[in-house]
């Protein structure tokens, strides 16, 4: 197959859809990959390793969405970039449709299959493109929150582990799934005394047998919330993920 | 040398001055022990156990204190004691002659040479016959604790360390000497939130390196003492070694 | 729907069906709840507490059962209890009617719909109300077990954890179920040596995981926990949850 | 049941099909079991000690064939033994067929019911029999590896773990499966860098969570494999296990 | 003793000189303590909370410089300060005398005795009042870190715990003393690969043994360090405390 | 200073005595280095490397010695090297002289000054340039233990860490120094039952703090020894550094 990797171009997004990494995979099950030029700039890979990996550098995002039988990449797609999508070619990326009329719109009249990477759901029901994102979020968010913590960023000049002699940072986390293990396991390593509440008594179970003591597991009742909530200085809820990760937490 | 194990008469005491494995010791390197008939009952060694160390066995006190060089025993000497030993012996043993009169007297009548445990001092001035003491007094203070807190013993119905979904009891450690690293170390192997205060921020530094995370540490000042133990469900303060396990926490 | 909660009347009883924290959770989704005056004097709930989470407090037992639609407690109901309930409400409790047939005779003639917490299973056929009761029997029971060994309880005065210098107790776990993990967290928690032997090696390997080389597993044969116990200063063995906890030991 | 264990005559193999614990068990459900003389020497278990178990014991492995209904083995029949097996009797050991025609012919001649270990299957569809097997080779392999780096053996000089002031071995361990899990446990034991690649990401996940930090986890590409090994003093690949330790690194 | 607290003046301080908690102190061993108004806003502590810690609140640094017999504060005295000190009185604060001549200039001629918290030297000939500035610094620098990797923060987007699937970040800590032992607990704790370099082989030993196989300890040499830094995405050097942690990296 | 590196020359001695990291240490501190060709082959160093590093390359050793200031050997000068030594020269290598009367005389009489690493006593009074000797032989001692367990290596077919359902080896450390330590850390990191023995109680406790639960520590005593090592599968002993790893067992 003909894979194209066109740049992206909405604000702010710095990745790209596939890694020089990505694309040397791609070739060794014998498939062909079209890179726009400066594509992976933002992550900081060259042209050149681009080529190393196997790829076709080309100078236009015209060039890339006509010559592939499918394109990968990270955002969903843009007015401009609806218009160069076809029928019997493939999309694959991040579409979030849902809220976005003017984008499904785009998609039905340009005939492409696209298949939205939030949507992919692996054989026990989870899903797999959204996890790692979660992951990140649940790491990210704790730094943070120490940053936000810092006096010259306007916090309380609090810092999370404290030092010998000076108490640590009182962390709660609210949702023991992805996004919620994940900053649980920050906390823990930057000394936080960190409490994670969850509806599932089998996951507390599971990050206490993981977690070995360095974290208080509390069942999630309203009643439990505000008690944690109000002892804590950083509270840390996940909702990327339906299901554990949900706290619905207001009325 | 000649040493003489008689059995321990104070009420309540169990032990005795040398286990089987300390007399193979002692013959090991060249001393002759003996051994009065069932001074090792409290501890479960048998007589049987003491010949095959390569003691003798005598069936009273009488023919232990009369024939030996040195005494060894576990507490002070008793009355029925003072006048069996004599000029020219060795005895080892607790004796704890500060507020017994009596007692000094009457190791001062009998003339012997009484060497006292608690006051053997190390090299580097620690006392090592007292450190085990405050080793099993801390680990044991901790499950006297737990048992006090269970319900048919008088105590709120608390479990140390919680259970997935219920937050566990939040024990204090006062002072982070030899009694309090002891207790610290079951209070979080039995799944405590355990917050050590003490006057020696090197020391809270130590035990910060060596707990990794699982102790919050506290520089001990009456402000913090008070904080503290205003939010523990159990607290353990060690007195027994001077020094960083001192809280002197009265005016 | 309106819940009551009546104070438990067995004796040596100190649970209550609710605690104040589980009635702000009923209240905050739509139902009422009616406590009895003291029900909750055992876990040292106040009725203020209760009111404070929304609760009605009223002075009788009869009050409860007469006014509500659903009936929670923690104990299977009393004969002079049976006579309260009624068709169309709904009793909500531990029950264990196997070897109860007066109360089976009881609950029958109320007309009651009642459920067995024992009996609640969740979607994995695991008994979620019943697994606490194992958690917190398995982590009592060292603490139990440690009492027991202390001399002045009658054991033979031996420290779980021993202390440096002197080897730790040998634990032995029989079963690797819910009650065998919570065993072993406690017993690896307080320095006992630790060797668990359970039938289901992906249970093992699972315990081998987590624990990370502090215990030893050991595939359960009648050959195997001869040698383990024959070896050990302590035995557990979990029969609360079928499966994994049920040793079987004798022929 | 009649349950027969004869001597293993394959070059090289030291075991036996049942240890005298594991005939203790069948002796206890009921069974007879009978084995040849010195059966066990290879393990170091004596004659002695499986008539303790229960077991009787014979001169020959014609006896053990002709007189019971089930031969246990640990390595595939030989020729000689093949003419001993006959229809209505189970042979119980492992067979690898596959690559094997006179085996196979020789089995089915004998008209004997022969169960292979290497194709138990249990209820999650994993391989029970093989799985210690897994484990075994997965622990093994690092002290091969520790041994082969060694000056004397023709290695590097180089030490897994290092020392303090010396950096520790880069050791790359290819499939998280069974093989891979136990190598990386035995490779973070003995100090080393340990990177761990795998198609699998909730395999990655699971290992991230019960090594806390200890390990690498890399999504495994030609590329993440390549990288990886290019920096690494020693790779570990599992191929035992079909599926997550099967790296098929070749094009 | 009579103490005073006037608050901080320099630009950009928002500590105070004495904590609600600290003045408790003071006032429990009989001092009296009397503190600026608003001195403690800085840090969240309200003039109420000094007055119930047992302090004085006056309006004026001008009333806390008259009337006591020693000042405490944080920062060096600023010139409108210097000429409130006077000869009999005591000024315990931060100093760093050797750049400031005409700091010193005003003191000299104040007739003051001032105190400099970095001179404060204890037994062993360390400095216990940098070394929690040292600590503070150690792991602040992880989070600084963590943020400065961060793309919008014109970093390369680099997650320093990675997360399953992606190795963390390469971290190499410089001095292993007190800000590169905290430093790397920090950068253990967030999942990274940590390296430390140290000239002291007993500290890496220390390092070894506290961080149990979680870090790679490397003797530094000029080769050394290129080295690691050479591979590293974060290098984090110490120099706050004289030592171990100065690597005096340049010729 | 004239710093000159010859090959070893003393059979099956591969070390070198610069490596190229130290050689560019050496350089950086503004002295010259000469290596002989080759000296570093046994260690994959190759000329180059001292080349890149700064060094001169000779051909023959005997230019190495005439015109160096200074010679860095690894083991003691052989007859033919002691002849091209001359007074007014420094040689730093091991020496153990004391049962070498030969080499002893051969020093004297070329005048060389010789320090010889293994006397080489820091502030403390420990011998730094021993220590990385025996934390090389404590963790060494394991891979050989390992090894030596295997069937066909003459063992008995034990597996250090034991599998999940088989319990691990029972492993004695005698002696709780440097080579103690290094061989527990293996040990426990193996995955073995792990008990060391140690005379000093303060060297035990540090043990128990470091290695948190995972070892045994036992006051050695020759009852105490002979208990331990009676239930062992592999016993180490630690004899190169004077002190705690001395464990004098015979009589």
């Amino acid at each position: 197959m003909k894979i194209g990797v066109p740049k992206e171009i909405k604000v702010h997004e710095y990745r790209v859809g596939l890694t020089p990494g990505s694309v040397k995979e791609y070739i060794f099950h014998g498939h062909a990959v079209m890179v726009e030029t400066q594509a992976g700039a933002g992550i900081g890979a060259s042209d050149e390793e681009y080529v190393a990996a196997g790829a076709t550098i080309v100078d236009t995002a015209a060039e890339v969405f006509a010559a592939n039988d499918m394109i990968v990449k990270v955002k969903e797609p843009q007015p401009s970039e609806w218009v160069q999508l076809r029928e019997g070619q493939i999309l694959y990326t991040y579409l979030h449709l849902a809220p976005d009329a003017a984008q499904t719109k785009g998609l039905l009249e340009s005939g492409v299959t696209a298949v939205a990477y939030e949507t992919v759901t692996d054989a026990s029901g989870a899903l797999p493109l959204l996890a790692p994102m979660s992951e990140v979020a649940g790491r990210l968010s704790l730094q943070a929150a120490a940053k936000g913590l810092e006096k010259h960023e306007g916090g309380e000049g609090l810092l999370i582990g404290g030092v010998p002699g000076v108490a640590p940072a009182n962390v709660v986390v609210i949702g023991g799934g992805v996004v919620g293990l994940n900053a649980a396991k920050m906390a823990i390593g930057m000394g936080a005394d960190v409490t994670i509440l969850d509806r599932s008594v089998p996951r507390l179970r599971y990050l206490d047998d993981v977690f070995a003591g360095r974290v208080k597991t509390v069942f999630s009742t309203k009643d439990a919330l505000e008690t944690a909530c109000f002892a804590a200085d950083a509270v840390f809820g996940g909702v990327l993920i339906p299901g554990a990760d949900d706290p619905k937490l207001v009325p």
